[in-house]
């Protein structure tokens, strides 16, 4: 059951408490990307780099099992550059540097042996370009989910509510959910930004985890309480990836299957923040993978019975 | 199994951004007994009022079967009286007026017809006054729990370690775990703090839930999702209350057991911040408690079998 993944291939130079990098691989496409490749296996990326992108992350991303025909090189660009510092609690970053490069004409051209996918994951880019690769598809997907943030809610509202519209699940932050519905309270926000169009919406919450709701359910993934949280950056990338992969590889977009999807989506966020940028999320075993699972269910289960 | 439980009863007056109230009922023994009598009949208070202190909250406290021989009434004197205002976002706020009043020399007797208690809730006081009663005990308790606050560590930190390394439990929020450990990471502040004596801490999160450490393993209890949080006074004493109350009524410490205390603990609390002050802890039915618990069993509860 093939997934297509939209969204930036980038080089983030990244600044935390606990040290800072050179240019290095990110973007939201490439952590998704990596993060599905643990659960299905037909991952196929649309997304655009520049000349200056080495070859080796290709392969990197061809080894995972990552279909890159749609992955366009622009030769005489640059890639999408994002470099940002880490407060103190993680919870808050600066962007220093936005290079935009080969992004600001990006066209995301959907090669015709990426058509008929049935899981479609929009990674955060700008509303219009999201929008029209879901007009470029010649068959709807069974699954459209929807990662944006609050840059396009301050600048691009109406597009982005538009492309809201057309998907099933949209996946935010707190901050963004309370933006995006004027409501502190995120359960009566949740419902606000239902009646925008999607069935489902996933509330990230970073270290304290993501809910689920529908019209009439709610659900709550935790985080797992790690030693350090080293790099957040792509954290919410990799949940998506994880939670799209697992549907993807199950076929199954029940309300009771999203929340199994939601714990392997936070399971891979988990790994995400362990290393900077995508360095966890290459190369991780079925076990490592099986293990840290059993962490979440362990850390949540309970056996209470009322009677 | 009886429980005893020490800590104010005293008046409140509270501000959010809901409403205003003039002095109500509150004190951290009101909530925790009133929180524990919905799992445990055999409640011992121990705590003191002023002559100001009406006789129809003595009534509501033994109607919940909450034993008040140790309730001292100082006719002379006040109640204890505390004044807040919660600030927006209800994860701070600002003492407006303490008037400690009766706690100024509260000696805590304990009575004879208490001795002999196996569950010992201590309820924030003062360290020293929290020690003395675990000394004035003649036989240890099964199990103790103590709930503290920054305060103490600001004023009486030595008194505080102390008190700490005598219980079985301690329970304190995320901001505290933090100042007590002096480590931002709540998992190697958690190990911090157990090697100063406990066997167990419970970290509140308030909105973002509690974590249950030991030395080797962790749970999580979410909150839950609530359209509003109308009065956040008394959340974690109606926690700690629900926490020990069920404890005390299945007699069964394990870890597997606090696990299940921790979920009765957070749908006490989840009645508590729906209204303000006590109001919603007085008179719930047991199929309104069943219900609260099941929407956390739903909340969190997902099948994943690992092969």
């Amino acid at each position: 059951m093939s997934l297509l993944v939209i969204g930036t291939v980038a080089f983030d130079a990244i600044e935390t408490p606990f040290g800072k990098t050179d240019k290095i691989l990110g973007g939201a496409a490439t952590f998704i990307s990596l993060a599905a490749s643990y659960f299905t296996k037909e991952i196929n990326l649309v997304s655009v780099v520049g000349g200056d992108f080495p070859q080796e992350n290709i392969d990197m991303l061809k080894k995972h099992d990552i279909n890159v025909d749609g992955l366009q090189i622009i030769k005489d660009q640059k890639t999408f550059f994002w470099a940002g510092k880490y407060h103190n609690d993680m919870n808050s970053r600066d962007t220093i540097t936005t290079e935009l490069n080969v992004l600001e004409n990006f066209n995301p051209i959907v090669p015709d042996q990426y058509q008929g996918c049935e899981f479609l994951m929009l990674g955060n880019l700008v509303p219009a370009v999201q929008q029209q690769v879901i007009l470029n598809l010649k068959k709807r997907p069974k699954l459209i989910v929807l990662d944006t943030m609050n840059f396009w809610m301050d600048i691009a509202l109406e597009d982005l509510k538009k492309t809201i519209s057309m998907v099933d699940v949209l996946t935010i932050n707190d901050g963004e959910a309370r933006q995006l519905s004027g409501e502190y309270s995120l359960v009566k926000g949740a419902q606000k930004i239902l009646a925008m169009g999607p069935k489902y919406l996933i509330i990230k919450k970073g270290e304290h985890g993501a809910l689920l709701f529908n019209k009439d359910q709610v659900f709550f993934a935790p985080a797992l309480p790690l030693e350090d949280v080293f790099d957040p950056t792509g954290a919410g990338d990799s949940f998506a990836g994880g939670f799209i992969g697992y549907l993807a590889s199950t076929k199954d977009i029940s309300f009771e299957n999203m929340k199994r999807a939601l714990i392997f989506g936070s399971a891979m966020a988990s790994f995400s923040v362990e290393k900077f940028g995508t360095e966890n999320m290459i190369g991780l075993t079925q076990e490592q993978v099986d293990t840290r699972v059993q962490q979440f269910i362990d850390l949540v289960q309970f056996d209470i019975r009322l009677v």
